[in-house]
């Protein structure tokens, strides 16, 4: 893995992240050093992914409780700032998650070089934890690939946006089975959904699974049911960034088209998250705010053009209005499992609690 | 309608089309003289859509008898060209069918003045047939609109590609009933999917829909599912290249996962074509051959640059590939009819059968 998605740096209240916006045309690290500038990273989406985004909150509130070690500012301040954080993006819950943990952290911690140290400290084990439940999540998956590999040699896999390692701080949630399959040394192939509007699949997925050596067909968003028709589809395998308790599942716009194609020609369509993207207040996936954006991101998008330049094009008549929700809906009832760090869940309220009655509760 | 989509020129042996192409951000036309500038228009795609390019065709024949008649080329040419012209694209079934009827009208008459005149008034015959069809089409599908209007009052109804009067004579077969129904007082709004890879939706229809004063918004291919959700769409109409005797239709990439949705929501969903659309030679629409278009149209997308500028740019890391299918097939199973000239037909073998007794022989 040659570029992180995000790095502490060393001896200083500051982060890395890769840029996102700017892949795969350039990689650029951009620097936080305070909560703005983690705020404007996840609601400009330089980073995104509901992990990422619940790592790069949770150092937001490190950053923010430095700033207020330093500039000798009070817990309400701190408060205001978590909540204007978990504001940044509605529709993860990571984001709301990460931010919880830290809050409970520093209240215990205190706000003083203490605090703030252990903070660094929280945000640190946050990431590692990261990488190794999806890690799990890999190990988990694995063996989907496998049964497939045992009947048929090739596997074909079809994902939907970029629920990659770019998402996470590591091999990422429905990459994850993925690449550990292709480390296992199974011939696999993916076929990867542009994702529009923001084509995170061809400009995040399409790039990071070249870069790891995965071979991979880029396809419109609309080509997916037309290729499970054909049985050119052994398996789908998407991420998440809100499971309700019962087991629906909010995911970029377009996904629960796919579960639909996977249900009506019989592909097997599983959901990969870690258990900190369930929330277990929620039953209804209907209940899930669903955030709207910018129509812009329909109306233009970024290339690069024939003179090697990076061009921002208009595709539509001039004065044709837009609409951009970002996140549907899958139903339970279309989801065959619910891959997770600890096993493998039925899409069930009575399968989630049985998996983490821990958290559950 | 200020710009037709095609028009033969007069007291010359050459037609102007639309050059659908440069739309919406240049309204241009073009001129064919040869079969060779017919069958380009076609394969380049200046000219789609099922019906228009039947008439392209048949104008191409034509062109061919012109040709013949003044190059003292024979029959056995002739042939050959038809056959070329029905190769230019292979699935849409209005081509054969078009090129068919004038080389039975070209034969009876023969390969003379006569004929190359005769053959001139075929094509005007059948695009004055076109625009009654389509027109005869919007009238049957009328009802529809007027039904939801009066439980609800407005109207949304969702469309894919363009299955509008650019992709015939006039009305268009999708269109015709929204048109209908616009110039009937029905307030309705249409929401149009950008139709990825080549964007006929945002190019086309939103373009002819705002021309003609329709309210529309333009959308992802990836959100339709999601308005159907919400409660968004009433209606669902869309166009057809092929429609197999049993009622499955092949239609533009992406059109099958709309039909999913639309069932598992409870939004009806209608089919509108002309019965020289029908294979009537063909049950199963796994069958229709599904064309396989340049991956580049999937990797690179045209717009208008902030310099004013039209642009072409990559959208991927380079050296990705692209797999790009035009077409799938929606199985009739999930339409809950077809708008014909004659009327609302199941999508059923026996249903079409009955509508088109004359045909189905």
């Amino acid at each position: 893995m040659q570029y992180p998605t995000l790095r502490l740096l060393p001896n200083r209240a500051a982060l890395e992240v890769l840029d996102q916006r700017r892949l795969p045309f350039a990689v650029e690290y951009l620097e936080l050093r305070t909560m703005h500038d983690a705020v404007a990273a996840i609601r400009d989406m330089a980073v995104r992914g509901a992990p990422l985004i619940g790592l790069v909150g949770a150092a937001g509130v490190w950053l923010t409780v430095e700033g207020c070690v330093h500039g000798n500012r009070g817990i309400e301040e701190l408060r205001e700032a978590a909540a204007g954080i978990c504001a940044a993006r509605p529709t993860a819950v990571n984001l709301a998650w990460a931010v919880e943990r830290m809050m409970r952290v520093v209240e215990e911690q205190g706000l003083d070089e203490g605090g703030a140290r252990r903070a660094r400290e929280e945000v640190e084990r946050m990431i590692r934890e990261d990488a190794a439940t999806c890690a799990a999540i890999g190990l988990h998956g694995l063996p989907l690939v496998e049964a497939v590999a045992a009947r048929k040699g090739r596997v074909n896999v079809l994902t939907h946006c970029n629920a990659g390692r770019l998402a996470c701080a590591a091999w990422g949630t429905a990459t994850s089975p993925i690449y550990h399959a292709h480390r296992a040394g199974i011939p696999l192939h993916v076929w990867v959904d542009e994702t529009r509007p923001r084509n995170q699949g061809a400009r995040l997925t399409a790039w990071e699974l070249a870069e790891a050596g995965v071979p991979c067909t880029l396809i419109a968003d609309n080509a997916g049911g037309y290729l499970m028709q054909r049985g050119a589809v052994d398996l789908v395998l998407v991420g998440c960034d809100r499971l309700t308790r019962r087991g629906d599942a909010a995911n970029k716009i377009g996904t629960y088209l796919k579960a639909l194609a996977a249900r009506d020609t019989g592909v097997p369509f599983y959901v990969a998250l870690p258990s900190s993207t369930i929330d277990w207040r929620l039953d209804d996936g209907g209940a899930i705010p669903i955030e709207e954006r910018d129509p812009d991101e329909v109306l233009r998008i970024e290339g690069v053009g024939r003179d090697g330049a990076l061009h921002d094009v208009l595709l539509a008549p001039p004065g044709i209005s837009a609409c951009n929700p970002g996140f549907d809906v899958t139903p339970a009832r279309l989801i065959d499992g619910i891959i997770t760090e600890r096993g493998i869940s039925p899409a069930t309220a009575e399968g989630l609690r049985w998996m983490f009655p821990d958290l559950a509760a």
